[in-house]
């Protein structure tokens, strides 16, 4: 036990990266092994939160527009994320959802294939994902059709018929990685346009848009980005379709001259077109600055410090004999995005036990017990104690108690 | 003038809705005319920013989303739009932008009525809406197309081959007002659905959503809801269309059952069905915050006020013997909304003389100086100071100085 304790202080102590704890907000007494759900508050967010609140609404009313640059922030946002998804500037502008995003790049996509009906996606993928493709096939009717692919083996199954893949890049619930780079060779090898969710990714590891070719992605800032409850999107074009991509939402932001009320839709010849309606200024400033505490990341950095918590929280599962009692449900390492999931029947009631001992993970249906790693904000003694209070759990069974059992609503 | 000014101070003495000033945060000697552009600060949304960032978000992480009842918020906030546009609760939910809104009730209506392809409007409508019926016209192909009406008799216009008639109740420009009960009716006559914009109606006056029949409408929530810049938008879906109606955005919040993650979409029985990805928590909470303000306001008493606010700044206009000067672009009282718009050559230059004298108002290309009416924080004395400031400019030709030439860009 002493080994593992100098062990753990020794890598916190050589930790790079471990200043970046100061940057956030966290509750007291709180291990926080949720980020890849709700990313926590930093600093710098609240500071401007109420900055765009008071000064610039509340004083600068409409002149802020102008005078705080309102108009250009989703494409500063955009370029801000776009460092983070391995993507040149000018590809990337925050807006909307990732469900309405995902119905403009399938729209534009489509409309680049004319002659194929097919979206291929895992039936696995996240449900909005989903949802949004069934959605936009029942509308155009016809020949369309979604397909089903199995996760293993993507390469493999996909046919000169498909139009667009459209996959997330790490399972919701198993933490499962693609290889984008050689699916997305794959796809173009069959003239297939690929779409890629990077709910999971971005902000969490080293995601490298342009070198992988990548034709459109999408992604939430909710999650490792910190933007805050329910804060914008984002959307990728990659520079090369721009001048051929259109999409139907085709609302006054995204028009090539908005102010200037002409009759008719003319898009904006770049990633602006998907700007539809008014955005919420209030939300993407704060996504803003909350993007700034990445300003001198580097991801790869972000990345190894992932894998190392990862290591750890797995070797002192190990060291505390209820490894066996949580089977791994995320593939190995190289393979797995930033985040570990555990297959148990009562894994509900365990993550509720777990979060009335301070350490918050979250529970996916119907037997997942997914626990995320943030490397901006989470230390090693944190994996132990977190840990050390999981076990205690475990062999306790101190799940079984009813209070841990009821089923709450899960977001 | 000694009258005049006696007549202010009375008009002001016996506002019944004088006291609504203090909830607003509004900068000093500041005359704020361009609340049908972005409304004011509500004291109590600050506050109420302040409390969603750091205790909700900050503290509470994702256990807010229970905890502080997030996932009820688009309803929530839908059922409070509801009351001030006429409407009976869950008919209204909040979500998305009126760009994204507009598509998914064009959608919907389109697909009740399929063997009718025209969506009917005026070419004056707020370019917006034009340019999403346009991108829905051009996805959908066929036989499907645009009809543009005059604004004037317009119900002398309807045909039976018209799906949708997608109409914005106050003209951005002119203030005018269309007649939504006797239009609607004469729609239902043909068997045509009604797309009713309530961007420049919501919290201006009365306006009768249940009682009009009308089947669907839209609306934002930062100009006279004061809901803070770019705040989420609001849909609505009459009673009896709602087992009928589906839309093509069919992202997971509009599920039936969001959180089972079922392989597909069924959408929600109600209104419900349109929300489609996860929404901003902390702009729909400030919106939530400042829809508070109307808790008890009348809104018949609110258009009194507002008719009265506009008859002073007409009167004083014709005693300060500059109304030749500016001629009003806007219909009589009773065919306009809440706003006053007048035509001249230099509207923006005015405009901006205005601005740098404390007026805010604002300007619409070519020529409209538009002039907008909140009776919840306007007084008869901020009429007579503005229109004294606006005689100085025009009758001193203060607008001709080169620093009010430049053009800016407008929002």
């Amino acid at each position: 036990m002493n080994q593992i304790k100098s062990t753990i202080s020794r890598l916190d102590s050589q930790d790079t990266l471990a200043s970046y704890r100061e940057a956030f907000l966290l509750p007291e007494n709180t291990i926080y092994l949720d980020g890849n759900s709700l990313g926590p508050l930093p600093k710098v967010a609240q500071r401007r939160a109420g900055e765009v609140v008071e000064q610039q609404w509340g004083k600068g009313l409409i002149t802020s527009w102008n005078q705080h640059d309102w108009i250009s922030l989703p494409a500063r946002v955009g370029d801000k994320i776009a460092r983070l998804v391995g993507a040149k500037e000018n590809q990337v502008v925050c807006c909307d959802t990732i469900s309405v995003n995902v119905f403009k790049l399938l729209s534009g996509a489509l409309a680049m294939r004319p002659s194929r009906f097919v979206i291929a996606t895992t039936q696995d993928n996240f449900p909005t994902d989903i949802y949004m493709a069934q959605g936009l096939v029942k509308q155009l009717g016809g020949e369309y059709e979604i397909r089903y692919l199995d996760e293993e083996n993507i390469a493999g199954q996909l046919t000169d018929d498909i139009a667009a893949l459209m996959l997330t890049q790490v399972n919701f619930r198993t933490g499962r990685k693609l290889d984008m780079q050689a699916i997305t060779a794959a796809a173009h090898e069959k003239d297939i346009l690929t779409v890629w969710d990077l709910a999971h990714s971005a902000g969490a590891f080293e995601v490298k848009l342009d070198e992988c070719e990548v034709d459109f992605a999408v992604g939430c800032s909710y999650k490792y980005l910190n933007g805050g409850p329910g804060a914008p999107a984002f959307i990728y074009v990659a520079q090369r379709h721009q001048a051929n991509y259109t999409q139907p939402l085709s609302g006054w932001m995204g028009h090539k001259t908005p102010f200037a009320f002409t009759p008719d839709y003319e898009p904006h010849p770049s990633v602006a077109q998907n700007l539809c309606g008014t955005p919420s200024v209030i939300a993407m400033s704060v996504l803003d600055a909350a993007l700034s505490v990445f300003d001198n990341v580097s991801m790869s950095e972000l990345d190894i410090k992932s894998k190392k918590l990862q290591q750890v929280f797995l070797s002192l599962l190990e060291s505390s004999e209820i490894a066996h009692l949580l089977p791994l449900a995320s593939p190995l390492e190289d393979e797995r995005g930033s985040q570990l999931a555990f297959r148990h029947n009562e894994a509900y009631a365990i993550c509720q036990a777990w979060i009335s001992e301070g350490v918050i993970a979250d529970f996916r249906a119907p037997d997942i017990l997914r626990v995320g790693f943030a490397p901006l904000y989470l230390s090693f003694t944190d994996m132990q104690q977190a840990v050390e209070k999981l076990a205690a759990i475990m062999t306790g069974k101190q799940y079984l108690n009813t209070e841990f059992q009821s089923k709450l609503q899960v977001t």
